[in-house]
Formats: structure tokens, C-alpha cells, sequence
């Protein structure tokens, strides 16, 4: 099974990433996905544009994570992002852990 | 033996992709390297401005490989490819397969 | 422990990935953390703007690598650079060694 974690840190790149996101899918349902925000990407997640589409993706089985400094840097608090978007304490720390741990790193 | 596989999906960065590669063959002529174009950067195949630099590093052993999901956004034909441009379904998928295989992942 | 490289390849993404270091650091200051800076990027070495961030940072342990290509290409000296700048012959080499060598690869 193939592991891979999507880096962003610009919010204009969700339309990439998801659409990235969604052919991986498309050829892998399998995968373990991750996409981690990190940055000024995690204002997507407050973004009405890109939630259904990631809540669908989600339900497909990809994870969706922000950064805590992150969403302290950008003044979001946790309770205001989608249900489905877990919370890390440092997005750097989350995707060294991961490529560590066998992930592949893409960074649309 | 070092393999990399450098990935471009925006069409303004092939000149530094191209120096990118042009400078780590200049170091290591017997590493396997590709280049993995997706989204809008599968233009650059059509370009004249980057097919002569391409083809002289594809004739020193670099592949040139191009995500058919972006062919198919871009309305570009893989006949209209010169011809030592290789097609993969899914680009990310490529991206996932080259780094689990043990392949270096450099998006410049 | 945990290792990874940065890269930098544009000016402009200086503060981000100075950002980016000390988040990573506050979480894991025993880590073997490098930024490798090409292309363009050379030139925050320069600016007076990031000199006293880096160099805050290289005395916590990160060490911060300039492309002798990319000096080359920018007309910079080896001694124009802080002292705890390091050189290596290029950038993208050394960002497939470390890689090869179980460095997470992280693009900010």
C-alpha cells in the first residue's frame, strides 16, 4: 500500500492539491493520504469554496490536518474549521514524522 | 547510483527545472533522473523555447515524463509530444511510486 | 533522531522557511536539520533583512548551505557570505545525497 503526504502553505494552491488529491484517488482508493496545511494555506479550511469538495475527499478516506501555529499565526481557532480536519502542534514536525515513517512528500 | 525525480507543475519554472537538471548531470551523468510534468507545466512540451535543451538532456539519459490527466486539462494530444516524452495515467501516482521505489524527490 | 533538509529557491520564501526552522526546532531541538538554498535564494545570505534570524538559528544547530552554482550564477563570493554559511558544489546534489541518506526533503 502506498503512503503519501500532500504539502501546502499557500492558500491559491488548494484548487492543485485537491484536484492532486482526487487523481491519486482515482487510481489508488487504497493509499493512505494525507494532506497537511500548514502556513497561510490553513485559510482554506475556512474557505466555503474548497470544503465540500475536501469533506468529499474525506469521506473517500484522505486526512485532512492543520498546523497549529499555523492556525494561531492566521488567529483561527479549532472549533471554527470543519469537522473532519484534525489539528497538529507543528506542520514541519508532522511531515518529517511522516516521510520517516515511509510517506512519500509531494508538494503541489 | 543516485535517483531523482524532479517534479514542475507550472510552466514558468521549466528554465529552472532544466538548469536543476543540467546541473546535477554535470555532477552525476550516471544517476537515473525524470522529470514529472503535471498541471499546467505539461505546456512546456509544446514549447519551442525548451524542446532543444530537453531532447540534448533526454539524449544524456534524463526522462522526460508527462501526467496524461494534464494532457487531458490542457486539451494536448500525446501525438503532439515530441518524441522522447513518455506518458504516465496519473502524475502523483508516478510522484508516490518513483520515492517508494527509493527515488530523491526535488520540486524546484 | 530526526533529520530533513529545507529548500529554498526563491528569495521571497526566506521568511517562510525561517519560519518553518524555528517552529521545527522549538518542537525538536535535537534533530539534524539543514537549508539548502539555490538558485536565486543565495541572495538572502546577502540581505541584512534574515542574517540575524539565520544566524540565531545555525547557533541552535541548523546549518545553512549555499550552491556554489547558484553563487556563480548571482555573482556572489564564497566570502561575501556569514560565516556560518557552508558551500556545497551544487544544490541539487546535495539534496539527493541527504535524501538518499534518510533526510526528509521538506519545499516551503
Amino acid at each position: 500500500m502506498y503512503h503519501v503526504i500532500f504539502h501546502i502553505d499557500e492558500k491559491e494552491k488548494w484548487p492543485l492539491v485537491l484536484g492532486n488529491v482526487k487523481n491519486f484517488m482515482a487510481d489508488h482508493m487504497a493509499a493512505e493520504i494525507e494532506v497537511l496545511a500548514n502556513a497561510a494555506a490553513v485559510n482554506g479550511y475556512r474557505s466555503g469554496a474548497f470544503i465540500d469538495q475536501m469533506r468529499e475527499l474525506s469521506d473517500q478516506g484522505a486526512k485532512f490536518v492543520a498546523c497549529q501555529n499555523a492556525l494561531n499565526a492566521q488567529h483561527i481557532l479549532k472549533e471554527d474549521l470543519p469537522e473532519f480536519v484534525s489539528v497538529v502542534p507543528a506542520g514541519v514536525v508532522e511531515l518529517v514524522k511522516k516521510q520517516s515513517s515511509g510517506y512519500a512528500y509531494i508538494k503541489p
